[in-house]
C-alpha cells in the first residue's frame, strides 16, 4: 500500500492510498478517514460507495463527513468506482459504461471481465487490506453510497447481512437492471441473460429472498434522475411484507449533487453509528 | 446579475452568479449561500475571501460552511480572487501574479490597473450588488478569508472598522509587502514606491495607526508557507500595545489546505455570529 497523501483534518487523518490489485489487475486508489479515537482502539468501518463518473475524491472533498465521523469515531473508506489505467477497456464518450461506471459488479463478458471486478474488489480484497493496515474493528461495518454507489451499498448489504450492521443510501439506483442508464452497462458487463443481473439489483435481490433488517434512503425530489433512473418507490414496493424496514425520506427542492448529499450526511453518519455501537 | 446555478443545500440556497463589473471591466463570478432564515428577514452578511489560485468555487465545494451558516442564519458571500477573461493581463506560469492572484488591491501600474481593481470590487461594487439582490442586513457584516484572502479580510477590516463587526482569518499573509510570494506582485501592481504598499499590508496598517477591535487567526504548524509567507507572529508583534485583541491559535499537524480550513470553519462562523448578533 502506497501513501499518496495523509492530511490532518478535524482531529483525524484523511489519507489517500494506492495498491496493486490482484482482482482488477490495476493500481487502485482509495481514501480513508481515520478518526482520532483510532489511535487508542479499533474503530468501526463505514464504507462509502460513490456514483457514476466519480472517483474516491468527490465525497472526500465535498461529502462533509469528517467533522461528525471524527466525533463518532468512524473510519470512513471511500473506494474508486472502477479500475483505471490506459490498458483498461473503456467507452470514453459514455459516462454510463467503463471507467467511473463499474457498478460494483464482477463482469463476466469480454473485454470487461479482465479488470471490471469491482464487487470482489470492494467486498473481499479491499476489506482485507483495510483490516491489515488500519485499526479497524471489522466486526462492526456499515455501508452506504450515492446513486450507483447506493445500488452497490444496498446489494452488498443484502448479500452480506451478517457482515454489515447498517446500510443507507443517497438517491440510490434501486433497480438497475430496468433503468435507462444502467441496462446498457449490465448487458455489456454481464451478458444478455438477465438472470445473471439479478444479484446486482436490490429490488430483484429482495424478490429473490435476500434480506437486510433496515435501510435509510434519502431522495431529493428535484433530482433529474428520479423518474427514469432512481425510482425508490420500486424498492418501497419490493420490501412490503418482507420484514425489511425502510425509512424513505423525500426532500423537496434537493437535487442529485453533493449539495444534497452533504445536507443529510450527518443523519446518515448517526444512523450508522447507532447501529455500529 | 445572471444566475449560473441555484441549488438547495442544508435547507438554504447555494447560488453562483455573474455580472458585468464596471470596476474590473470584466464579467465577475461569485457565490452566495442564502440561509433559510433569509426568506423571513434580512440576515447578516459574512464575506469570505479566497487564497491564491482559487476562484469562488474552492470554498463553496470544500469549505464546509453551509451546515452551520444555515443554523446561524448567515449569508456567506464568496467572490473570485481576480478578474478573468482572455483579454485580462496575466502571467500564465506565475501563480503568484495575475489571474487568481488579485491580492484584493487596486492596481495602479500598467497593464494591471485596467482590470485588477479587486479592492474596489469587493469593498464597493459587489457589496452594492449584494445589498440590492439579497435579503442582506448590511448593518451587520463580517469578513474572513484564507491566506491571500486572510490578508484581504484583515486589511479591509482595518480600513473599515465601522462597516465590519467581526474579522477572522485562516493562515493569513499578514505582511505581504515583505513576504516572498507577494512582493513581486505588489511591485507589479503598485509600483516600486513601497509607501503605496502599506495600505494593503495588515502589519503596516496597524503600525500606521489603523485599528480593529479583535481578530481570530487560526494557523496550522505543518503549513509549508508558514515561515516565508504567512508569519502570523509579525502581526502578533504589531498589535502589542495597540488595544487590538488577537486570538492566534496554532494547530500542530495542520497544513494550508481546505482540510485545515474546514476543520475550524465552525469556530469561525460562531466567532462571527456572536459579533453580528
Amino acid at each position: 500500500m502506497n501513501i499518496i497523501s495523509e492530511v490532518t483534518s478535524h482531529g483525524g487523518m484523511q489519507g489517500v492510498f494506492s495498491h496493486e490489485s490482484d482482482v482488477t489487475k490495476t493500481t487502485m486508489t482509495f481514501a480513508v478517514f481515520v478518526p482520532p479515537q483510532a489511535t487508542r482502539e479499533p474503530r468501526p468501518v463505514l464504507w462509502y460507495l460513490s456514483g457514476l463518473t466519480c472517483t474516491h475524491a468527490n465525497v472526500m472533498e465535498k461529502g462533509e463527513y469528517r467533522r461528525l465521523a471524527a466525533e463518532l469515531g468512524l473510519i470512513v473508506v471511500c473506494p474508486d468506482t472502477s479500475p483505471r489505467g490506459d490498458d483498461v477497456p473503456d467507452e470514453a464518450t459514455n459516462w454510463q459504461m467503463g471507467k467511473g461506471a463499474g457498478f460494483y459488479l464482477d463482469a463476466t463478458e469480454a473485454p470487461w471481465a479482465e479488470n471490471y471486478q469491482m464487487y470482489s474488489y470492494v467486498t473481499e480484497e479491499l476489506p482485507a487490506l483495510i483490516a491489515s493496515k488500519f485499526r479497524a474493528d471489522m466486526s462492526r461495518q456499515g455501508i452506504f453510497g450515492h446513486s450507483m454507489g447506493g445500488h452497490g451499498a444496498m446489494t452488498i448489504a443484502l448479500k452480506h447481512p451478517d457482515r454489515f450492521k447498517s446500510c443507507s443510501a443517497f438517491a440510490p439506483i434501486v433497480e438497475p437492471s430496468t433503468a435507462d442508464w444502467s441496462m446498457g452497462a449490465f448487458e455489456k458487463y454481464l451478458g444478455s441473460d438477465k438472470s445473471a443481473w439479478r444479484s446486482y439489483d436490490a429490488v430483484a435481490l429482495v424478490k429473490d429472498g435476500a434480506r437486510f433488517p433496515e435501510f435509510l434512503i434519502d431522495q431529493g425530489l428535484a433530482d433529474g434522475f428520479l423518474q427514469n433512473g432512481l425510482r425508490p418507490w420500486l424498492f418501497e414496493e419490493a420490501v412490503k411484507g418482507t420484514g425489511i424496514e425502510l425509512t424513505l425520506r423525500n426532500h423537496p427542492r434537493y437535487d442529485h449533487s453533493y449539495y444534497f448529499i452533504s445536507s443529510f450526511m450527518d443523519d446518515h453518519l448517526r444512523w450508522h453509528a447507532e447501529r455500529l455501537g
